[in-house]
């Protein structure tokens, strides 16, 4: 199980510098957590990640279960032994994925996206859990609080999380209420679930509450009354920066300062800002590692698109002074070339910069916090 | 200009273990030469790449001089400069991807495949050399003998290839003879280009000849009594093995012992054992790491095909007691789970055990030569 240590908590805000200890090393917090949907950060190799200094990586169940399938991977000793990654993984309980295949992304649906187009693969959803289809090879899948939990039994991720209901941004008042009920009945389901056999596997609680206050400061009331180790925010959060502050700073605070707690996929930087100064200890985000492979590095004076003509013939490296293998080596008008001819090693030494940015990004608010300037 | 150093000559055969010293470091002889199109070795990075111990890399001019441009490679200062690579770099002359262009490549000859999509590119050839339309924008670019040797001038690897034709392999002996006449005369015209400005690079003669053993003959006469830093082995090298070995046992007599000498194209196992027992000292193919995109992985029992449903529960590595650093963290069920599932990272880890097992394979090969096995 974990262990949470706090090292220091600023005087000038909420926020503060920690370490989580697990049996497959140490999360430094504030923490970025890279995204490695199905055991791999995308692009990555472990050499490369140890390199970089990333920690905690996170897995997504749901495609796990798919493709390749939990047996295998319990069958290997888990996700560690399986992926050969001695470093800590979080998995998800899988609710997100089929709940997104059902109502469509919280994002598209703000677009107004509605791209509904896995709908038909959920075939139904009652107290139970969700029954949907293999995108893979059509077979039927039971997600429920209790198989989601075994599904991460199987996985062995050092972190795991309850199953909960993802609701659509647009619900009514009532169902929304109705959407938490449930919610919480999963997230209990899945505590029992895990307490049976705890296997030395940590569990967040997840807040949820939509954008409705009253609710978050009810999720939070149930959820922190019950044995979890820790504390992950889900659900929306509003349209913009400004609602999620003004979530996070009502949320925040209802939850036991020991405990870490998680912000789950928003890891752009201005949420990492705020959310840091709230109290946030972690946070995932795939944008990182998406916008690399699409050129988009990160830089201190904002991301910079690799595409662009006047990168041709720039020989200096993507940042002055950026310590990261990619910059060590490569100049920018090299990495253009390589995106421009479409080599594969492009979308690698792109994503080794970004997330070794992100990994300095973290050091330096920790450093920050440390004297008190967060 | 490079040094070449022979440290051993079988007592068994013509085979032998030498060292060529460049001024980006060494290559050890007989060498497997990994293909790098682009100026990278597709989805490896340079850290990866001195892990393995790889050493000359195969660059195509004609593709550098579509994408970024010889010009903005020059600019940054030459090649190695540009990718930020301190090991050996040849670069060829472009002209077999220009007749591959024209003719279609010979191994699609000898398919009955003919695809001559890129005939309509290839605009002219004369006496003076081949124009041509560039894929990419639709500008013509015209390569001669001299400008060839101009764009890898501007390229600057440390060793470079003469302009040479690549005749069709269903050609009429006149015609062949007629071909052979002109390359030496194009071969000619780029020594001297070459000379002109050696810049420290060196320069091999290109063996042509096809599968008549008195054109070969006549080609090492003329080419021999050139200033060539070394030699390469060029053109049709017949329809199997065996004609492969009947036209190198020919040859190899005929180039200077003193010289290095290299096989175009081939790599394969069975073209290297055979091409070295013959004394030829370094192979170059785009083999290992194509099979590794496809999932084909070499071992010592033969290729194996990573995506054969048996492999998703073997947890043990690729090979038993492979030290490459794919099968130090790696078991195949977790490869096979990355090529199921799209991951960029499978490409990689391929890449990596296919190019490791060809360096330690030609290691072994040198090993065996020094107490005369082979």
């Amino acid at each position: 199980m974990l262990q949470f240590e706090i090292l220091h908590e600023s005087n000038r805000s909420r926020a503060r510098v920690g370490r989580i200890h697990t049996s497959h090393g140490i999360i430094d917090t504030p923490g970025f957590v890279a995204v490695g949907t199905s055991g791999t950060i995308k692009a990555l190799d472990l050499a490369t990640v140890h390199a970089i200094g990333l920690q905690l990586m996170f897995c997504n169940t749901y495609h796990l279960m798919v493709q390749p399938g939990t047996a295998v991977i319990q069958e290997a000793g888990g996700l560690h032994a399986f992926t050969g990654r001695n470093l800590p993984i979080i998995t998800d309980s899988g609710g997100f994925q089929v709940f997104s295949l059902a109502y469509g992304s919280v994002a598209n649906e703000l677009k107004s996206k509605g791209s509904k187009s896995g709908a038909n693969l959920v075939v139904k959803i009652d107290e139970e859990g969700v029954l949907f289809r293999s995108y893979r090879d059509g077979s039927m899948l039971l997600l429920t609080p209790e198989s989601s939990i075994a599904a991460q039994k199987a996985l062995g991720a050092d972190i795991i999380i309850p199953f909960d209901e993802l609701p659509p941004y647009h619900i009514a008042p009532e169902a929304l209420k109705q959407s938490l009920a449930r919610t919480h009945r999963w997230e209990k389901r899945s505590l029992e679930a895990h307490l049976k056999n705890p296997q030395g596997q940590s569990i967040y609680g997840v807040i949820h509450g939509g954008v409705d206050l009253e609710l978050r400061s009810l999720s939070c009331q149930e959820l922190t009354s019950l044995p979890f180790d820790g504390f992950a925010i889900g659900g929306s959060m509003g349209k913009n920066k400004e609602e999620m502050q003004h979530l996070l700073s009502h949320t925040l605070p209802l939850l036991p300062k020991e405990k870490p707690n998680h912000l789950l996929g928003m890891g752009d930087l201005e949420s990492i800002d705020r959310g840091v100064a709230l109290g946030i200890d972690t946070f995932d985000s795939s944008y990182p590692t998406k916008a690399a492979r699409h050129g988009l590095l990160l830089t201190g004076q904002g991301p910079l698109k690799l595409e662009k003509a006047l990168y041709s013939r720039q020989f200096s490296p993507i940042e002055e002074g950026c310590s990261c293998p990619t910059c060590q080596y490569h100049g920018l008008a090299y990495l253009h070339h390589l995106f421009k001819a479409k080599e594969l090693t492009g979308l690698t030494l792109a994503t080794i910069h970004n997330l070794h940015f992100m990994v300095q990004y973290m050091k330096g608010i920790r450093e920050k916090i440390l004297i008190d300037q967060i």
